[in-house]
């Protein structure tokens, strides 16, 4: 077989790999996503990251297998297209984005998925699910995705099941970015959090994060500046984590009280870069919630690190 | 086929069938859960019950088929055997409930399943829920019970699935009957609607729901009761019941974010006393939370009634 492409569109970041039979990454590159212009910004600078990982990978381009998208946004898989995706510029509207890919890709068959199904998928395929029964994927960046596979299957409801950043977790608590109150990611979500630092910082309150963002040159309070922020004692930074740790424990509890699965996994950007001490952190912020708790799942971080997406991407065209 | 029996074994009462090849009832019984003793006279009064429904059908007990029991708490099918029910008189332990039946029904065969499994089940093969692809069973009466069906097939993860009623609608809310804090049963369920309104009563606010009790001499705030209180404008059974009816739309519209399922059924003494018009307030009170708001699940009224659970629970020995 010939090698594959994968590519895990972020709101941050990009990031390709190139892959082989065995899932074996070749090669990868990392890109950040376009913050202005349009859905075609965004495709250029995916193909610029692919092409970035078959050279790495010293594979061309009109080698690959094929090239697998995971995409946020309401993906149309047979369509090719993507649309309503509000973390990336510019891209209410739906998007040809398979084609427009494969037009700068030499004419590569590129396959469409959900950027948390893919990821989930990667994980129960090669990563901290296998062999699971049942699995919660929790995708903690700059949203809170779910990804839900159930009896060895992605679950995916009419279409668009998994999203747990929009359980609530308090009737009536904090605006959330998609416009509605209380929702788990109105506090856990990163995009939510900054937005929150930034408010408390105009009003006088002391704090490091933004500061550490222009010392290090981000756009953005990235998941780095938060964990920096939380090594150096910052207490609005930890107030605000503290905060998202409470809620996802509210979350995720209410999720497996309704599924009882066999397996949590958390993987995102900030859940991958805070790690074990915050999975614990988040397993004992589930405890009180569980109605089974004397048999909690078993909550494990993402194994696939930074590249579970885009290997999971992958595999839709493995 | 010989006809069945069937017991849908509350907290309040103990309702019975005995159904024919079609599953049409051909006689039913209710009576009055014990308040009191142990599992063996909860056993006692489901005999007695089944009996009464097998008189009003004509039937004799030696000529049934078998007889299926929904019931809550740990259910062991395997074994027969149901713990920790705790709605029902010092059921903390295990009791061989289908042993213990089998013996006063002329040796029956008798199956168990969970109660709330049974009547969503009924609602997916004979009622409200025909032909759908996934569907939420909400349980609306002295807890709060839930129901996956999904792909067509009853989930119930590792044994204990669909605890909707403790699924959290406010982080550090409210005090549950299960000791939590914030879930959704803390709100809706009959149990802590009657002890709130009893604390506050006690506390001086005019209510008529006590003495609506004993007028119709009744142990407990049953959902008659609560109607009557609705119709008569009384303004504490208003405000409790409208609290339970947001606490329902937040947490049911957050098991829809996760699940995306097409059908909702409203049931449960509560739900089914209520109607219509709750049925519209408690889709109402989910919009603002659903994060597919543009596409609503359908939500729809429990078609079997009462009789939905004892149906139900017959399907077990189909």
């Amino acid at each position: 077989m010939a090698p594959r492409g994968g590519i895990d569109l972020g709101g941050t970041k990009i990031q390709t790999v190139v892959v082989d039979d065995d899932n074996r990454v070749l090669g990868e590159a990392r890109h950040p996503t376009p913050l202005t212009g349009g859905p075609q910004d965004v495709a250029d600078a995916m193909a610029a990251a692919l092409r970035e990982a078959a050279e790495a990978a010293d594979v061309a381009i009109g080698d690959l297998g094929g090239v697998g998208v995971g995409s946020p946004g309401a993906i149309d898989a047979g369509a090719g297209s993507v649309g309503q995706a509000r973390n990336l510029p510019d891209w209410d509207g739906v998007f040809a984005l398979a084609d427009a890919l494969s037009r700068q890709l030499e004419g590569a068959t590129v396959k469409l998925g959900n950027d948390v199904s893919v990821a989930t998928d990667a994980e129960v395929q090669l990563g901290a699910g296998r062999g699971a029964r049942s699995l919660l994927g929790v995708f903690w960046g700059t949203g809170v995705g779910g990804g839900i596979v159930l009896g060895g299957k992605t679950w995916d409801g009419e279409g668009a099941a998994g999203e747990l950043g929009h359980v609530v977790v308090k009737q009536g608590g904090a605006k959330c970015p998609c416009g509605r109150r209380g929702c788990l990611e109105a506090y856990a979500g990163r995009g939510a959090m900054e937005a929150r630092a930034r408010k408390r910082h105009d009003e006088g309150e002391k704090t490091d994060l933004f500061h550490l963002m222009k010392k290090h040159d981000r756009p953005r309070l990235t998941s780095g500046i938060w964990q920096r922020a939380l090594e150096g004692g910052d207490k609005l930074a930890i107030e605000l984590i503290d905060e998202a740790v409470e809620a996802l424990g509210t979350g995720v509890a209410s999720a497996v009280n309704l599924l009882d699965v066999e397996v949590v996994v958390i993987g995102g950007g900030l859940g991958l870069r805070l790690g074990e001490e915050y999975r614990l952190k988040i397993a004992g912020a589930m405890q009180p919630h569980l109605f089974n708790d004397d048999r909690p799942p078993s909550i494990r971080l993402a194994a696939l690190g930074d590249l579970g997406g885009a290997v999971g991407a992958a595999l839709l065209v493995a």
